[in-house]
């Protein structure tokens, strides 16, 4: 029997086994106390135990196998406890080795860190599930993009690249694997348009990496990112219906399925920098909350909050000015549309507008995170694609996109979503590497 | 409307509007047939127009969008037809340029290919979906393992090592981007199982790499693997009995929802490469179809065929041995169990058996492709793994992993499935390159 189906007995069982690790031990003059727990659950089972059962190996973290009767519990705080006929260790653990270092507070500490990432998994998998339903119900098709490609999709030059590991071997070659450069992806994007062309809305949930030296509480070297494409669509509305209607969907189911781990995070967020709950973001999402960027440049100069980074029509938003947005739009979430043409990569759409050249792109800004997703139509008009990319010098090296422009193109658009960062939102996270179990960032790679 | 909602839609519609590409065009003097699609749907959607709406770039492949009725069609083989009042022609495609090289009969084997990939896409999503319920369901938590590790799992030395792209940065610096070496993962084995000393069972579904320098129709330099790691396990027959399920759940599901492309599928399979549908396999399917690596090795040594490799205790299954003892079993799913200790990685567990010394290994054999699955128990004595370890020079690098046996350290065990191997089974493809939309492999990365 796991945990959480013990707690959740309707009935009493006479013979019951349960495994688990052991996360506390009481022992009285007449009674051995136990709290077990094996994942299923955030709560533990409670073991009520004869103290001869008691015996060294029986500590905090051990793997312990108890067999038993399960019956109602006297107390008001659980269903049901377990009474325990045998106790079998059959993972001791060593904890004047393994804890030596933690006060008693910080036993409590190491409990709510275990609940917290306990909870952090779960909640990604019930995200996962969400967005992959929702898409589903919407007609859109899973596609699988390659982690490894020939192609550096942005030119941003924030690449990892692939060699073979034994170098001997790859010089003595004197060839690359696959013939040509190889780098992590960065964006399933430019895949996922090939596969638009063929299934209309497309979606694909995969790992993406940035080779970024950067220790911000907002940056992975690799995180996971929700992307989808939508061909037959001529307007960035119709973009931001989808963005908004993915985060609104995932988020208020969040927030009615989960309540209970949402403010386990929300009560251990270290005070002063608590911040108001999601609950009240997710619901209240007005869909006028849009600004173009040339609005936002012209908030931001008339703001008294004095900024490192000047604002300046032409430069990117920087964190403390995404920040400073949300803020002065009520603390909800923000759209910034129609960025400046030469801030934005090569094949967003021209939106033919000046003296302030601005391109058809947009970022959703959220309290707490700053940008989450990012979207834009896509350039479909051949013309306009060949002489931004000759211009770059581009031409030959996606000469397969452009032949995307040539057979049965049409105008579309698409997004992708960060999930660590939307996870890092939900669940008032101050630090992304919290939210996952193997964070990757430079100068750290553990296991 | 999509394609797929038109062509079942139960009434007459008054005013539609459908967008997708031209997959014929047919002029006849008094009407104009065409068909679209928009990958919602294997079938096409008639659209019937007054000859008067042709033009030049209505041809074979374009990108259209057409105003019009939806009618009950007067053919048998389709329920609803499209009567056109507007075409427009959203994107043209040159077919002198797209085709110029491919004959009529090329042109219906371009129709073919093109079914068939958009087939394996759905089937893709399906197969996936069911392997998320199914885990999920029986109470396992999907965990993401991480793609950029320092560990090389099975120092196999069959890895892609990682670097920064801009190489001069890198020298200058003369540090790796993580401190350490990085690699692509070859599995997420090691990862679930430090997370299975939390949640009881795992499992994880994502990117995994070879630097084999293969150019065989199993293997893949990108794959997906489904794995999944069970604490409190002691037996091998527990292992097998998830993958079982799994494999039996997952197979008989798709046979029975989507028998259409299943067929669709064997059809076009080449002659002669044809083989018994997995029909026949999915439902039959022993349990007690296990024989010990032992067993298949006397097998194979009194086979009356001729084999390249020989067959001797002690070394590697080959494709072609595996293929004997597939037939041999009579074409159903073959369990091989206890492999030779000295062939399999430090992680198995040791079965103290001898003088043919084995571990707790498992591989699945299925028809047409070999072996599907691999699973073991893990070794969990701390003694055993510290010994293995530092016999085979690897006890520093796998301190953390011994760790994992010193606190509440449980037997467990799991077991990996190649996905898209899976896929090829299901589907009955011949080369692995055929079920995904961009294989990689050595000397090739396009895209």
């Amino acid at each position: 029997l796991r945990v959480r189906e013990a707690l959740r007995a309707p009935e009493p069982v006479e013979q019951v086994k349960v495994q688990g690790w052991v996360r506390s031990v009481r022992s009285q003059k007449e009674v051995l106390f136990l709290h077990i727990n094996d994942g299923s659950s955030l709560e533990s089972l409670q073991i009520i135990a004869d103290p001869s059962l008691e015996n060294r190996d029986l500590t905090f973290g051990s793997a312990v196998e108890v067999q038993g009767k399960l019956v109602k519990s006297p107390h008001k705080m659980q269903n049901m406890e377990l009474k325990a006929e045998t106790i079998r260790v059959v993972g001791p653990c060593d904890t004047l080795v393994c804890h030596c270092s933690r006060s008693p507070t910080d036993r409590t500490t190491l409990e709510m860190d275990f609940k917290m990432s306990k909870c952090a998994a779960k909640h990604a998998q019930t995200e996962v599930s969400l967005m992959f339903s929702l898409f589903q119900d919407n007609g859109y098709v899973h596609i699988h993009t390659p982690v490894i490609t020939s192609n550096d999709c942005e030119g941003a030059g924030e690449l990892f690249q692939i060699g073979v590991s034994n170098e001997a071997k790859e010089s003595a070659e004197k060839t690359h694997f696959f013939n040509v450069p190889a780098f992590l992806t960065v964006s399933g994007q430019l895949h996922l348009e090939v596969m638009a062309g063929a299934f209309t809305h497309v979606f694909t949930f995969g790992p993406t990496f940035r080779a970024e030296n950067s220790q911000s509480r907002r940056h992975l070297a690799e995180f996971y990112m929700v992307e989808a494409e939508l061909s037959f669509t001529e307007s960035l509305q119709d973009i931001m219906q989808v963005m908004e209607d993915l985060f609104k969907t995932v988020t208020s189911t969040v927030l009615s399925k989960c309540p209970h781990d949402v403010e386990l995070f929300h009560k251990y967020v270290a005070p002063g920098k608590q911040r108001s709950l999601p609950r009240k973001m997710g619901l209240f999402f007005p869909s006028s909350c849009s600004i173009s960027y040339s609005e936002a440049v012209e908030i931001l100069k008339q703001a008294s909050q004095a900024f490192t980074f000047k604002p300046e029509w032409g430069c990117d938003l920087q964190t403390e000015h995404e920040k400073y947005l949300v803020k002065h739009c009520g603390e909800v979430p923000v759209f910034v549309i129609n960025y400046p043409y030469d801030l934005k990569p090569f094949y967003m759409r021209d939106n033919e507008d000046g003296p302030q050249h601005t391109v058809a792109a947009v970022d959703l800004l959220v309290p707490g995170v700053g940008e989450l997703c990012g979207g834009s139509l896509r350039e479909e008009r051949l013309p306009f694609l060949e002489s931004r990319l000759q211009r770059l010098g581009l031409a030959d090296t996606y000469q397969w996109y452009l032949d995307l422009r040539k057979f049965g193109s049409v105008p579309h658009g698409g997004f992708g979503m960060g999930f660590e960062r939307y996870l890092q939102y939900i669940l008032g996270v101050d630090n992304i590497k919290d939210v996952i179990p193997f964070p990757r960032f430079s100068h750290s790679c553990l296991l």
